[in-house]
Parts: structure tokens; C-alpha cells; sequence
């Protein structure tokens, strides 16, 4: 059968993998789809540069208008990143007709229904398996795997530069700036680690998780983020003490159509399945009203796990050539958005917060709880070891966000509450 | 669009189940497919029968072929059970057009080539998602989510009352008979036990894993099975002071084209993900070459999570009948298969024996190791408490099968070793 041609934007980490595979499994990917699938062309930032994968030097290109507008090729794989130019080169190709495998959770974000409807416009494939959670193949999961099911809520650890930071601040005691900077040595945090240790990279991933899980478009700006930077060790040692790991946990939430999705440093009771997810591994917990409890456990990253989600969708997209049903996915997203309020919001939070050491201080707290109706499931208080305070320590039961920003409010009042150390999300 | 027409073979647990999910999520399923989802016929036992469920007198027959041989049906759904006489209906029902989701992996394990042969003949689709660990869609990750790996190992926790029965021997310190008593007063366990406990229900599902997995139709006979009804809790008391958990593990292995499946009692490393896999849950542990560790977490049984993937399946197949390319499934199996002898089977052992409790025993016991080259990571000799004979707890590095069995018949010609009680593969 006539070869699958495939024009690779990105040589980097990812890219590596993909020519790696499709070079290494040719026999098997050809076994399984029919066709050969051969890299014709390659975008790269500087064709002389030297790497550790040999390529064709006549395959390289600088100018990506090269793959783009060469009509011999079939499918684009975007694994270059980025994302305004990155989705003018997708729409163009899109516009020729040109399937796309991409791994660019930032595009796909941001631009996904755009994108997404380009491709139906345009008979198209796009599948972006690799933009969420690397090697495990979470998006056909919830695509395929679950389509019969009523998905209400999915967890994910879906960052992992942060889970080898709460990860080792854990095991260890350590300080966050001390294990930012040891992550930043191994390379498994960026020289600016904002986008991870501030929660967008997870936001991203589970904008595109919780569209996909129920069925409509989630963006960005719906999700609510906050990152590790303000987790102290201090937090950690209350947490586990508690029985509880430290996690930055994507949630997002649906109850009689209602969705909500957050980033947010949480903690997690030990039995639960992802609360022992460590290090830089990645997993995606999904409750489902007929399947019950489920965990999905892998790589998040690096450059074969992430290629090889790549890979299995240029698989995808081959075997649809063959069938010739490209872009006729099932539909993805079909209902209205409806996001929850602060009132609709529930969880349990835990609290810390340092009062004056002195007769009635807790009646005051405990009744600030419970004049918003917030119940408490577990009160704690002892002195500061250093300060001349009382250290409080609360978890509640289930309470509206709504609910415990009252109560927030109603403490910054009161001079008897010196400071809200810290306040987290609690699960399991 | 016009609606598409199921028929239902068994309306048990698991019947009951797609009733009720392509009932109350008939919204979504029509939202997604594009056409309405009707049950139209039921093979049930007894009509008279009363049942949890409503459904329309009219349609429940107690004749298969009410089903097999109506026309209408485009679809059947096999959650009924059995072998010879399913697999008679089956193949009847392809050669009439009809496609085929089934939850019965006792078939798919004996009968699946046959079947999937005569599928492709007509032009059908054969769909069993629900055949393996029930509600965790293992299945279509096998098949499509690495579809560009190099499978090397697939490990399952595939059989919910044995996980059962381990967990709470472990927990709990408790005998296999109790609990074995205890799970069947629960209905976790059959009244006749056998085809669970002796690894024979995980036997097959290892079958139908081990070939997706590997590209290559295994069949049952390749399969070394060994079930749960000897381990002691003596054993599991064994295992937990050395850090382990036993587990009835389902391991298939791969190397250099060369395949083993084996279901064993297995002592686990607690540090290995599978290993905290309780109660009656499921997992599978996927090791691939590119994409590294992974697993998979569910539930393994039950009405609606066994049901949620029969459904998926219901709605994989409408969509391949929208597209009109039903039968047109990646080939699923195209290697040759080569079994790997015992002198290529290779893993850490768990032994423990009781000898004579004199001098020189050790180290004639351990020179039966050495003459087989096999060699040990750690020995422990204690006396035993209640016999005049000593324990030697001996854990092996790597060691190939055929060698450890020589290392074992050695022992039987040897005075000086009263039993061997225990062996067990060890992991992680």
C-alpha cells in the first residue's frame, strides 16, 4: 500500500520519540495499519545543529510553510509548542486537508473548539492524546471507554515537575525553594517554573479533561488555579500527621449538569489511590456514576511515554485514512456549559490559623463556623511552639466554598485571629 | 436517524445492568451516536420470573433464536454465559450480519480466534471490553492506546473474590477457609469456588490480555495456572514481615519475540503499584518498552461497571455502522506465537523450608543453589517454633524456572530437608 506521509513540526524531546518509534516499531505499525509510515519532512530551529537521533539531513526544513503547504504530506504532528503561530500553521493545513496529531496542551486549551471545528469543516483528524498526561491514554478513555457512562468527577495529578516537588518536600521535610532548585538542576523544572508551580500547565490539562469528561467546553478561564508556592513544610507536616499527602490535584466536578473545575494544592486522606502517585508520575482518577471508582497511572512526560501517545494516534488517523472516515469522530462536546458557584461548590477544608492563647478564643472560632453553617469534623488546638499564639487546626465536613470564604471574612474582623496560615482543600 | 435495534441474551446481573444504562443515559448515547438505542428483545431463563428491573413483557423470549434469527437486530449483546451453546448463537448471529458485544471471556478465551475469524468473514464487529477486569476499559487501551509500543509484560490482578480473599488474609491474619466461608456469604465467591480460587477465571482473562497485548493468539493450554487454595496464612505472615503483599498475579511476559502467561499466588514488593490493589478491585499493570510503568484501577465486576463497558462496546459498534465499516478493525493478532521454555522463564523466588535443625545443613541447602547457578539475595535460618526442625526463608535473585526446579528436586533426595512448604514468584 502506498506510504503515509508525515511532516514532524518539532524535533525536540517528544519529536525524538515519535522518529524513534515510528523508525523502531515500522514492522509492527505496518503489521497493524497496512501502510508504511514514513517521516518526510521535519521542522527544526536550526538544520545544523547537531543531535542524538541521526536524520536525513534533506528531510530537515527551517520554514514550516514547507510541511505545511507540501501536498504530498498526509498528517502533521505537532510537537513544537507554542501557541498563536503554532495554530495559524494547524489551521492552514487543516484548510489542506492535512490531518493533525498534536501534544500541545497549551494549543489545545486555548484553541481547541476552534481547531476542532476546522477539522469537521475541513474533514479532518485532530487527536491530542499526548497533551494530557503523556503516556497514559486518558483521552480515548474517556472518549471511548466511557462514553456510556455519566462522568462526575475526574482528579488528576497531571503536573509532574509538582508532584516530584510535594512529592520530595514529603519524604524529606524539606523547604519548597530548596527541592524547586534540586528539580531545576534535573531538569524537571524549567529555569522559570512558573507555569507549573503556579498550576496553569495542570489548568490546561484539565480544561481539556473536564470538556471531554462531560461533554462540553470547558476554557480556561472557568478554571480556578492556584499553585504550590505557598505549600510550606510546615503544611506538609500537618497534612501527614493528619494522615494526609500533599497533592496539586486538578478537580473537576459535575452535579445535575453543574461542572466546576479547580487547580489547587489538596490534601489528600492516605488510603485513597492517588494519594500514593509519587514523584514525577502522573494519574488521573475518574468516578464515573455506573463504573464506580477508577485510576489511571503512568509517565506524564518525557520523550518515548509522551511518543508513544503521539504515535498511537497517527495510528488512529492511518486506520481512518484507510477507512476512509477521517473526521467523523463521535461528537466530543454537545452540552451547555453550566458552571457551579461558590455556593454549589462542596468540600471539606482543612485550616490553620494562630489566635490569641487566651480563655474563649475557640467558642469564638467554632461559632464564626457556625454561623455560616459550616460543620466541623475535627478541632485541634495547641501552642505555637515559637510564637506566644495558639496554633487551631480545623477540617470540616463537606462546606460551600461560598460558605468557608464567609467564614474567612468573618475572621479577618476578629482581633483575636492573628493570621489564616493556611487554608486547603481536603479529599478521601 | 433510524433507531438501532439490540437484542439481549440474559437478563442477569450484568443485563440488568445495559437495561439500565442504555435506559437512563439514552439521551447521551443518542446525543453521541446520532441514533436512538433500543432494546428491542430479551432472552431470558423464565418469563415469569419477577425481576428488579421493568422491562416490556412483550419483549423478553425464552428462544434464543427469537433473537439470532430476527431480522431487525443489528446488534446482539451476549451477557448470558457459557460456552458451547454461546458460541453456537454466536457464530450464527455473524453469519446473519449481526454484530456482537459480549462480557464472556470463558468464550473469547476458547472460542476467540474462531470467532473473530468468522467476524471478519461477514463483515461484523466483535466487541468484549467487558470480558476482562469489568469495568476498566483495558481492552481498547491494549488495542488502540499503545498500539505503537512494544508490549513487554502485562500484570493483572484480574479476579475480584481471590483479591478479595488475600486482602483479608492480610488484613486481617485470618485462615483461607474462613474467608473463603466469608466471601461466599457476601456472594464475592460462588458456591463452588473452583474456577476462581484455582486461578482458572483468571487463566482465561490472561488469555485474551496476554493476546492483545503480544499480537499473537494464546490460548489457554499456554497458560501455567496455580490458584490460592494452599496459601497459608502462615505464608502471607511470611511475606508481610519481608515487605510484601501475595497477590493471585496474572503475569505475561515478553522477550525477544518469546511469550510465558502464568496465574500464580505471587509475593509482591509493597512498594510496587499493584501491590495495594484491595478487596475485590482490579488492576493491570502494563510494562512497554517506550511508554514505561502504567496501570489501570477498577472496579473488576458488578452490574453497572461490567455493564458501562458492554455499553461503550454498543456504542463502538453504532458508530462503525453510521461509518459503515463495521469488521474493519485493526488486525488485532498477526505474530507468530513462540512460547518461552522454563530455562527462559525468569524471576525472583520466595522458598521456605523446613530442615533438620543441625550443623551443615545451610550450607549444603545452599549449595544446591549454587550447583544450579541459581543465586540468592537473602537467607534466613530460624528455628521453628512448635517443630524440632529449623526454617530457612531463602529469597533468589533473578533465576530461570527450570533451574529452581532442578534446585527443588535436588531437595527431595536430600535427608537433611524435612519439606518444602512454600514457593512463590516474587515481584517488584
Amino acid at each position: 500500500m502506498k506510504p503515509i506521509k508525515v511532516g514532524l513540526l518539532g524535533l525536540g524531546t517528544v519529536g525524538t520519540g515519535v522518529v524513534r518509534i515510528v523508525e523502531g516499531h515500522q514492522e509492527d505499525l505496518q503489521s497493524q495499519v497496512g501502510s508504511p509510515i514514513v517521516i518526510e519532512k521535519v521542522l527544526v530551529q536550526n538544520k545544523s545543529k547537531s543531535r542524538g537521533i541521526h536524520v536525513n539531513p534533506d528531510k530537515l526544513t527551517e520554514d514550516p510553510w514547507d510541511i505545511v503547504n507540501d501536498p504530498e504530506i498526509d498528517v502533521i504532528v505537532e510537537v513544537m509548542g507554542g501557541i498563536e503561530n503554532t495554530r495559524t500553521y494547524i489551521l492552514e493545513a487543516l484548510a489542506r486537508g492535512k490531518h493533525i496529531v498534536t501534544a500541545n496542551k497549551d494549543l489545545m486549551a486555548v484553541h481547541g473548539p476552534e481547531i476542532l471545528t476546522k477539522a469537521h469543516e475541513h474533514g479532518c483528524d485532530v487527536l491530542y492524546e499526548a497533551s494530557v498526561a503523556g503516556g497514559i491514554p486518558i483521552i480515548r478513555t474517556l472518549i471511548e471507554g466511557f462514553s456510556s457512562d455519566r462522568i462526575t468527577k475526574i482528579m488528576g495529578i497531571v503536573n509532574g515537575t509538582t508532584n516530584f516537588i510535594l512529592t520530595k518536600m514529603s519524604k524529606e521535610g524539606a523547604a519548597y525553594d530548596v527541592v524547586l532548585k534540586e528539580a531545576q538542576e534535573l531538569g524537571y523544572a524549567e529555569a522559570d517554573p512558573t507555569s507549573d508551580v503556579e498550576g496553569l500547565d495542570a489548568a490546561r490539562k484539565m480544561t481539556i479533561l473536564a470538556s471531554l469528561g462531560f461533554r462540553s467546553d470547558v476554557s480556561l478561564e472557568d478554571v480556578d488555579v492556584k499553585g504550590i508556592s505557598k505549600v510550606s513544610r510546615e503544611d506538609i507536616a500537618y497534612a501527614k500527621r493528619l494522615g494526609y499527602e500533599m497533592k496539586l490535584l486538578g478537580i473537576a466536578e459535575r452535579q445535575d449538569d453543574y461542572i466546576s473545575v479547580a487547580v489547587q494544592p489538596t490534601m489528600v486522606k492516605n488510603s485513597h489511590p492517588i494519594a500514593s502517585v509519587n514523584g514525577v508520575f502522573n494519574a488521573v482518577y475518574v468516578y464515573g456514576e455506573a463504573v464506580g471508582e477508577t485510576m489511571f497511572y503512568g509517565a506524564g512526560a518525557g520523550e518515548l511515554p509522551t511518543a508513544t501517545s503521539v504515535v498511537a494516534d497517527l495510528v488512529a488517523v492511518v486506520k481512518n485514512l484507510r477507512l476512509g472516515v477521517n473526521g467523523k469522530q463521535l461528537t466530543l462536546t454537545y452540552k451547555e456549559k453550566k458552571l457551579k458557584t461558590d455556593e454549589q461548590i462542596a468540600s471539606k477544608y482543612f485550616l490553620l490559623l494562630h489566635v490569641d492563647d487566651r480563655a474563649g478564643v475557640l467558642a469564638r472560632i467554632t461559632q464564626a463556623f457556625a454561623e455560616f453553617e459550616v460543620s466541623l469534623e475535627s478541632v485541634v488546638q495547641q501552642p505555637n511552639a515559637t510564637l506566644p499564639e495558639a496554633e487551631i487546626i480545623i477540617i470540616t465536613h463537606d462546606a460551600s466554598k461560598a460558605a468557608v470564604n464567609k467564614v474567612l471574612a468573618a475572621f479577618e474582623s476578629m482581633d483575636v485571629v492573628k493570621s489564616v496560615k493556611s487554608v486547603y482543600r481536603v479529599e478521601g
